[in-house]
């Protein structure tokens, strides 16, 4: 099969590797549609992130759809043929963490494309038999595919405690904060107020959710809100966020920013702000699908760029065109 | 000024009375609009519900609307001239319930057209300042008048823990069962399933929100649900819906039914599910205001009857037409 | 090995069995003590509990401590040699309930002792190793046994919400009400009352935390509770129970009882009760494990009966002995 | 009346003032005992705290105990002679941050010894009924006092979530610390970690309920834990102590630090961290009533320096004698 792998930094080559083979308990999944994530980019353009190093070739993707074409031992084998979205990540069932429902806080979690494993810019992969989500069929294979980030903005959204008449500030009009936004109207929320510094991604909040769109110059003049998100990872933007928030209200950082940030501790104690992360997600896949299927959220409508496998370096640049959301490449599309 | 008042089960008489002087900390309100609540066609047939006892002659109402025209002692006279939508409760803030946040749970409540306290069939109430809520344009004298059930299906769907992409049973079409389906979709729930045994009554239900509307005998094949509201107060109705929840699902009892029913108590116990009830509601009335102003919810379109305030009498029996939802009188109409 | 093996109802024959192999993933246990379960006792007399009947020859037991003495593949085998307790329950770890952390709520789950799995009455069973937890040295073989029924009181007194001050009323003075006590107590609980119409099993509970020890007919006279926990399964007990508590508390239902019972639905709406029952437990054993290692609750002083596993008919027969509170069976004690 | 009065940065001068007079709904307590305050001696010493600034003559002292001797219009006369706690607070009933049970969150809040508001170092002080809590005979005037310290304990270890079994670092070993520590035992916690610089501070922690007082250096070998309570406001603490935290654990800042503080924000993500303040408490006093009514915490066993009225100005600086825990002003010792 086919498999872009990251060879080095800023270096992407289609290779042939075997087919894997389910092992119990695991699905084999056909890929059609992968969509780009900026850890990706991030990976391909400096070999690293954080504490993860691409030390060995790597397949990137984690953002994945497809189709189920066999199974390992122990799985119905009546799930072949499914359309699924894939869930990219192996808990170890064992650890307390996964049994108390944190699985994605798992100290024993293999993610895909994260080093050193693969991930899903190839024909075919394997993920454990409750991971590959079926998908109905107004799920297009791009959508399914984005129920990934779809569910960083669940898991985002429910830590915000968001619900009816929320209000709710998101700083970074990204692929993540435009979801949120979305995810954040479909959840009830009648106030969203974006802030970004490119007023052409801002631009691209009003269709998305937002009541409001706004450059970070602005924040100060918000009125309070419930909740405030950062979807930017930019220090000013999530202290001038912080000190929007209403009295026990809450702050979710899911924007990678840097180790160490200097935070109003006054604020948060003087108002009993919650201040919490998303580290990807758990239990959120039920919901993105059929916030997807009911036609709550637009995924489709955020794709702004498309490719084929053998085009994944471009791909991977392609958060540098102005306006851009989100790029998706179509797997299935050049598949021999 | 004029009151509607219930003078004996089954009669009301427009009466002259004196206009009430707003107590410090109050506002003094000029009503417009009233809904019409199944409670208040209760004591109108009955005379009484539960454990309250109409003794003197009462005035009904307690769905209501208005502007501010006057403010007691401590009130901020800018209010005079506001739109408002009345939250008809007074608790003590004192008691320990009220300073917990529940204050609906007061033992000292003092609440609107609950004998012996007056409601709002009337051309002028007061009300505690905080429980006059601004209302914006947008949202008509009606819309202001049905936030009170509004309210109610909020609070209901908050302790039904409704989120995306939440599958709901609801059991009963009326007012209450309609607002639940209506707040529910706000809040991001994607399959509601309404049942009720009119069919005149369920036919209402997908204009609201149901993505299913069926017959109680239907129940039983319903695939399991995250939650369950009984909005019918109908003890069968309330065993099937309990029994469609999944584990550690919840039920919330909102429709009035008699003071004892047989629970299926294995149910409860072996699927753990969260079985609570909603009096009234509490903090719900700045999420139902947000909703309406948003559009997120439609409270003109639930209105199937209109009346003056001197055909209260038939206001009160418009639930006997088939396919009505709600009643409203229009206070403001003929006020001389 | 030797097995007490449930033959037919009220008839225990202690056989030889091979000693089981442990698959991947799981750690083969030397059995030390297993407490007596009032649903051992009543497999034994009735051989039924609900749907669940005994149509073959069943091991019961499910209160189990023990040593590992081999691992299965994929277990470190440095665990070989530690004293644990068992957590008897093997869950999918693929379900969503067990996915979200309600792992004991598994539709797919296989528990010890219930048709058709056997318990732990022999010399040596299986479970998953992350189910045999180790327990330090100042936990007895038979406290290490006893942490089932503290996990089921753990599970409990976290869903009554109990917390410093708390006030709470228990109905019976079993082994379970009895460990709710202590672990409420343990929980910062300053009142806890204890109902049983056996003035035997009510002088047991002063000692184990109660701070008011009642027959159920004075259980009128008691001032509002933030919670009552049901252990007695009677339904006039639970009835009485859920009218102490005050508005917004919490009812526990863990006691078997009928699969139906008639409740007050006009309490739990009107103080909005949160009811719900328990179910076995999950992620209770840390905590069970600490507060018996810490001398907060007192496992050891709970047996009134102690038998050898030749006597398995007399130890399930040994709550009939009034007063009597938990009886064990010591495997080890006459083990060839 | 007496008074003592901070007329400036450092000195207290006792005055005659008249006795006030009970509005509305207060109650005129003779105050008996008051603790003395790290804000109380910061106000004495600096004349400000943060935004609070001393710009009059200012009574000091907020944890008080006493006997109601007067009753304002609307308040139960039965009350008269009831040997009460001080809950010092005047929050504003209409707020949204009260009605939602939140009230020490009130932005329109009036607290005793926060200036301009008067504290309770005098004869004789008003508070609303509700906040006048009554104790038992078993609690004595100065535990009665010391509910104020507790009270910010609970609502520390609240929000900690700590329970049965629970892990606990806290940092800092001063009253706050050590009352944490103390509460923290009595809601179950079995592993309380106490650092502190000072090791006659530290020294006091086992005393308190801490299983082990460390040095802050040794912060870093500490195994992770359920929760961190920094009641030191020392960054370096602040920062060791969350890396302590386990995955989806909690971190409650109680103690007073700087204003902003680098916080490890990849940490926070990454473990999706519960991060929050305490701001004063609210429903806590019936908790903390309960805990030092039933023994579980010693509040006596606090006091390290006892003073008469007109010693005030040596009990505000008693915290500067080495190992001293708490000062309390016996007011009532010379009174005329």
């Amino acid at each position: 099969m086919r498999a872009a792998v990251l060879t080095e930094p800023g270096r992407i080559a289609v290779e042939d590797r075997p087919v894997p083979t389910p092992a119990a308990g695991d699905v084999l999944v056909e890929v059609t549609a992968v969509g780009v994530c900026g850890s990706d980019a991030h990976y391909y353009r400096e070999g690293r992130i954080g504490d993860f190093v691409v030390e060995a070739p790597l397949v990137l993707g984690h953002e994945a759809a497809g189709r189920i074409v066999a199974v390992g031992a122990g799985v119905d084998g009546g799930r072949v043929g499914e359309r699924v979205s894939i869930e990219p990540q192996r808990p170890d069932p064992s650890s307390a963490e996964t049994l108390r429902g944190d699985y994605n806080l798992c100290p024993h979690m293999r993610f895909y494309a994260t080093p050193p494993v693969d991930g899903a810019l190839c024909d075919y992969v394997t993920i454990g038999s409750a991971f590959a989500h079926p998908v109905p069929d107004s799920v297009s294979d791009t959508a399914a595919a984005l129920l990934e980030p779809t569910s960083v903005a669940v898991a985002t959204l429910r830590k915000a405690g968001v619900g009816a008449g929320s209000s709710l500030l998101i700083a970074g009009a990204g692929p993540i904060g435009l979801m949120c936004a979305q995810v954040a109207r479909a959840m009830g929320a009648t106030r969203i107020v974006v802030s970004d510094p490119d007023d052409r991604r801002r631009g691209n909040a009003p269709r998305f959710g937002a009541t409001e769109a706004i450059a970070p110059d602005a924040v100060r003049e918000v009125d309070p809100v419930d909740a405030f998100v950062d979807a930017s990872g930019a220090p000013p933007a999530i202290v001038d966020g912080m000190r929007r928030v209403r009295p026990a209200g809450r702050v979710v950082l899911v924007g990678m920013g840097p180790d160490t940030v200097a935070l109003p501790l006054g604020v948060i104690q003087n108002r009993e702000l919650v201040v919490t992360g998303v580290f990807r997600y758990a239990n959120t896949w039920p919901a993105a699908i059929a916030l997807a299927a009911s036609g709550r959220i637009d995924l489709d409508g955020m794709v702004t760029g498309r490719f084929r496998l053998a085009e994944t370096a471009q791909a991977l640049d392609a958060d540098r065109v102005p306006g851009s959301i989100k790029a998706v490449i179509d797997v299935a599309g050049d598949r021999g």
